[in-house]
């Protein structure tokens, strides 16, 4: 255990430089004073149990162990959520989303919780895709936890087209039920978390046959356990998918089925139906399964991006703040790695990522909010410019926060590689994000195919006001004409004219290859590269836009806009000269004025130098969440390395048996 | 286990459509068809021993298991290659060279080897270091692996900066002994390789006194355990730094010292000399312990870069021939997903990258090879150019690298993050070298301060034609005026513009910077940030040339050749476009171009679909080396995902016992 210390003097220094009040920002980020409270009083709640304390850190134990770790410490986390669902009067949803967003779960279960998928799709699925009397049936018990169930839709052969799903369920109007097959290999349910051995239901997702009629996929609820004794039910092949670069707690696993009766009124039957007699009634509206799949883009956009982001800044910057290294200039006192203008330009940009897509991720909560209120009424107007927005934004975010993690872990030297850093872990779980709950350049794609629908609303003649997010292609030519300066408002629109002549250029290239005579699909794939960087473009203008209008609409002090605008500027700059040849194709800016912007970017680093401290600071994370030597508030970075190290069991015998059985032997055997 | 089965329909198609012989390819990479032979005959000598096959896959062990596991596979590897020196009369360094470059010892060893730094790194220390005498009391026993080194020189504070190394070695004349000690926490040595619990020697790095005057940094050879118990030696501190994002199998240590004594003779004296009265002699020259820090370096972009690129490129490329999902025409059978131009966007860039840094590399090795004759004559006027041509190389092309193994690993969606895909450890191995020996942007510094350096020599109205890899600085202006092509010349060419415009650039920023009043040391910090840029402009230009020149000064078929222009234009063009910003400005491209480099890639990435799974066999790779899933020569994918699954020890029973011990109590209570 590192002993109480007083706080690293570098560090000490660094909080006195702050310009502002960092716990303005803390309540900016959080939505409000009260939700800061919020918080901190659940963080607290949870952190400080003593069962959740790792006396080893997960990373020594076998992969089994680490797992029977994992189910203690998440039936515990459980039971306190309903703890404190009753100790304050919170519906449950409301304390996930607070436990996600602050990074609490991750804090008590390094690899994730096995239960997630439980609550974040088993139970949301079944609220949406039940009808009143399957609810009564099964919400109450899933909410109560007295069963645990997953959602297996994803196959070993088939991810990201549903369509192409091979399970099939099919109906038996004699017996009055349904039977499950896997009739391949690459049918096996593969991936849904927690499935391996952690749960005892799941909905599952499968092709539908009645009447000798093939149907589409359908959702069926299956019992794949015995509740007693934990064994897999008649005709279920069931197994963990084994071990991966991270979330090894999260138990995935894999499932197939053989000849699986159901009883009839197992199969979610809100939208479409099969009666009795095996007679087939369609949803009244295919769209309204949409709803649970944006749910989690949104989330991952709203928890995970924005956490991981601001979790990776914190520490890299502290460490910084107290690491010393090289000399600047002979005979001085090593300076403090924050003072090289290349470390400050691997860390700030992050730390103004973490801000610009708050503000993305709040906008697209709201817009969310909105158009599902509650899960129960569908604003179906609206959906589709949600759903591409969940979409660019789950893909960009994403992969801005996968390679933001990895800068941040590289700026720390060697020191990052450690698992006590805590950026491996971290990476890990950012990473998965990239290729799960719609793999990244698919969803890229889907808003392609929002975005060149707009344009050709607008190339038809007609308008797309309707659409808040879609107004710019109408008018972002004529922006082209005005001079460049390096104000925000000037970069924003810089954004809008290369998102829209992008689009324009896909839209034109494909109509040409039509025109030629290729068909729309292969026309289509052909452009597909364009069309990427076309929804990124779309995705970029919209999170600078939003931070921008965001520090135009709310109340700040002037202390914080000094440094909030900085930020923007900063993001603007490095985004800009990132895609430099795009911005001097498609916007109003010159190579005349290039030079202009790498001298903001510079300007901002020594601007922001000061604040970076205290601008991490105010993100509020706790020691506990960010679990890492280099990261802590008091930033005692050689004591905690040393005191992690000496957690390893290699450690805890001065001479590992491995000399006796191997070494010994083979240095005798040379001499 | 996998049976044996025949290949995969889609892959055998592929083979078929293959236009060149891959075995020329083969024999090209290899450098000579002898290598191949020698190389594949090495290979099976070593992944044939069923002494190294995995029951359990390491990452189902825990941390002990793997490191106990890794010592008696390493013993018995080192035994092996004793045994292959005998077998074949090959020079011990020879055969390393093989394994490393082919990727055998990571087969072997995944997390890699403990002995390493011995090979690589102690026992050249004492050849090229120690005097006559010291060579013949401790070479022998080394090379004989009767002792087993490190090399402790990086410590707990200080990485980058040698001379702020805290460790200190002070002469006490009256016993003609060393005293050795670690006066800090930050002094403690951290990370050397071996150095926790797998060896009794080390090559200590420490700061001399003799005569009570700081004479510098100086290596010492040290005995840390007893050679009969293993136990560490009186005064010294020990244990490994603990689990790391991968290689923990390397079971990196720390090591403090308290009054540790040494007899006189093991300070290593070729250089310097203390001798016994205490007189301190200098080092006739500084450069000399150069070589062995250039090695790893050169080593690290001949073995690591290429053979990690090649793999990753292997594996993604099958996978996605046999990978079928969506569908771009309703009702048609889903297409491979290589098929999709974003998928090949991908993948075929990386193919690019493995043979355009094989090609660099050769260079770099040949140089290395002419400046220092078998460590023995270095020659000390090329040694600048060759350490900052090392130095830019290994920054960039392990990023790069790192860059490119993720996204092929992203290539393969979620089944890429599973372990079986062997992405995740090869990701391990790669992103190390990115902070390893060497800091990457400490070292795209070290080759700028080389490029000023020559910029200077030319603005003062001198020549740099001694310096094979300079001259263009003095005509790169002189390329402007030609008009734009897209064929590979110019294209190098405008490679060679963009790099000398950023030298120009940074030069006169400085000297701007330094003729305000700016002190030296501030105004190259202030332009450090476009200084890694143009260190890494100029390591693309020299990347893109040689290349360019290899293929014409090789004799290829006319066949494969068309390939090879193929991937030359390939990454050409993305290189480009990744950096239009720079292209547009700093060399002979002009906005109205821009449309036919795109048009290139396109095209070549068409023209190189039908040679994919072709090019990627070249490589090579025997399925024990991919150890992937996905990557296997046979294509099989569905069938080795379901058996790497059912090695999971959790698979070995139907019900782990975390559920009677916390699930059922859990599920119970919540009735």
């Amino acid at each position: 255990m590192v002993e109480r210390q007083t706080v690293n003097d570098d560090l000490r220094k660094e909080r006195t430089t702050c310009t502002f009040n960092t716990e303005e920002l803390t309540n900016f980020i959080d939505g409000g004073a009260k939700n800061t409270d919020k918080r901190r009083t659940i963080a607290k709640f949870f952190l400080s149990d003593p069962r959740f304390k790792d006396e080893v850190p997960v990373t020594y134990l076998s992969h089994q162990e680490h797992y029977e770790q994992a189910i203690r410490k998440s039936c515990i986390f459980y039971k306190k959520i309903k703890e404190w669902e009753e100790i304050s009067n919170t519906h449950i949803f409301e304390i996930y989303d607070v436990l996600w967003t602050s990074g609490v779960d991750t804090a008590i279960i390094k690899q994730n919780v096995p239960f997630n998928v439980h609550s974040i799709m088993f139970l949301p699925s079944l609220i949406g895709q039940g009808t009143p009397e399957q609810q009564e049936e099964w919400v109450e018990r899933a909410f109560n936890n007295s069963i645990l169930g997953t959602y297996a839709q994803t196959e070993l052969g088939h991810g990201t087209f549903i369509r192409g799903l091979e399970t099939t369920c099919t109906y038996d109007p004699e017996n009055e039920e349904f039977i499950l097959n896997s009739p391949t290999l690459t049918s096996y349910k593969w991936w849904p978390g927690g499935l391996g051995h952690s749960c005892n239901y799941a909905i599952v997702l499968a092709q539908l046959y009645t009447q000798g009629i093939h149907r589409g996929i359908h959702p069926f609820i299956v019992q794949l356990r015995d509740s007693e004794t934990w064994m897999p039910m008649p005709g279920i092949k069931i197994g963990e998918i084994g071990s991966k670069m991270g979330m090894n707690s999260v138990n995935n696993g894999y499932l197939a089925f053989n000849n699986v009766r159901l009883p009839r009124m197992q199969m979610l039957m809100k939208n479409a139906k099969v009666h009795k007699d095996g007679t087939y009634e369609k949803s009244p509206n295919e769209k309204l399964t949409y709803g649970t799949m944006i749910l989690v883009r949104v989330l991952i956009v709203k928890s995970l991006v924005t956490s991981f982001l601001m979790q990776s800044a914190t520490i890299a910057v502290r460490y910084s703040a107290i690491r010393r290294q090289s000399e600047l200039k002979s005979g001085e006192r090593e300076p403090q790695i924050l003072d090289y203008q290349t470390q400050q330009y691997k860390l700030f940009p992050v730390i103004a990522s973490s801000l610009v897509y708050v503000c993305a991720a709040k906008w697209l909560w709201d817009k969310y909010s909105a158009v599902t209120s509650q899960l129960k009424k569908v604003d179906l107007d609206q959906l589709p410019e949600l759903h591409a927005m969940a979409c660019c934004l789950k893909a960009v975010g994403t992969t801005d926060a996968s390679i933001s993690v990895t800068s941040c872990r590289l700026a720390c030297g060697g020191h990052g590689y450690m698992n006590c850093s805590n950026f491996p872990n971290i990476y890990s779980l950012i990473t998965a994000t990239e290729t799960y709950e719609g793999e990244n350049t698919v969803l890229l794609l889907q808003t392609a195919r929002f975005l060149i629908k707009s344009y050709e609303t607008i190339q038809m003649g007609n308008n797309v006001s309707t659409l808040e997010m879609m107004s710019y292609l109408e008018k972002y030519n004529s922006l082209k004409q005005s001079p460049w300066t390096t104000t925000l408002d000037c970069m924003t629109n810089a954004f809008f004219q290369v998102a829209g002549s992008k689009i324009d250029d896909c839209y034109f290239t494909i109509k040409r290859l039509i025109d030629s005579g290729m068909a729309q699909e292969d026309a289509w794939n052909q452009t597909s590269i364009k069309l990427t960087q076309a929804s990124e473009a779309h995705c970029r203008a919209f999170v600078i836009s939003t931070y921008v209008k965001t520090l135009k609409t709310n109340q700040f002090s002037p202390e914080l806009m000094d440094v909030l605008i900085q930020l923007g500027e900063l993001i603007c700059a490095q985004w800009i000269l990132c895609r430099l040849g795009d911005f001097l194709q498609h916007s109003n800016l010159k190579p005349i004025n290039v030079h202009s912007i790498q001298c903001l970017l510079e300007d901002c680093l020594e601007r922001i130098r000061p604040n970076a401290v205290g601008l991490v600071d105010s993100f509020d994370i706790p020691d506990e969440i960010l679990d890492s030597a280099l990261g802590a508030y008091d930033g005692n970075v050689y004591e905690r390395l040393l005191a992690e190290a000496n957690k390893s069991p290699l450690n805890k015998e001065p001479v590992n048996r491995s000399f006796e059985l191997y070494i010994k032997p083979f240095l005798k055997s040379n001499m």
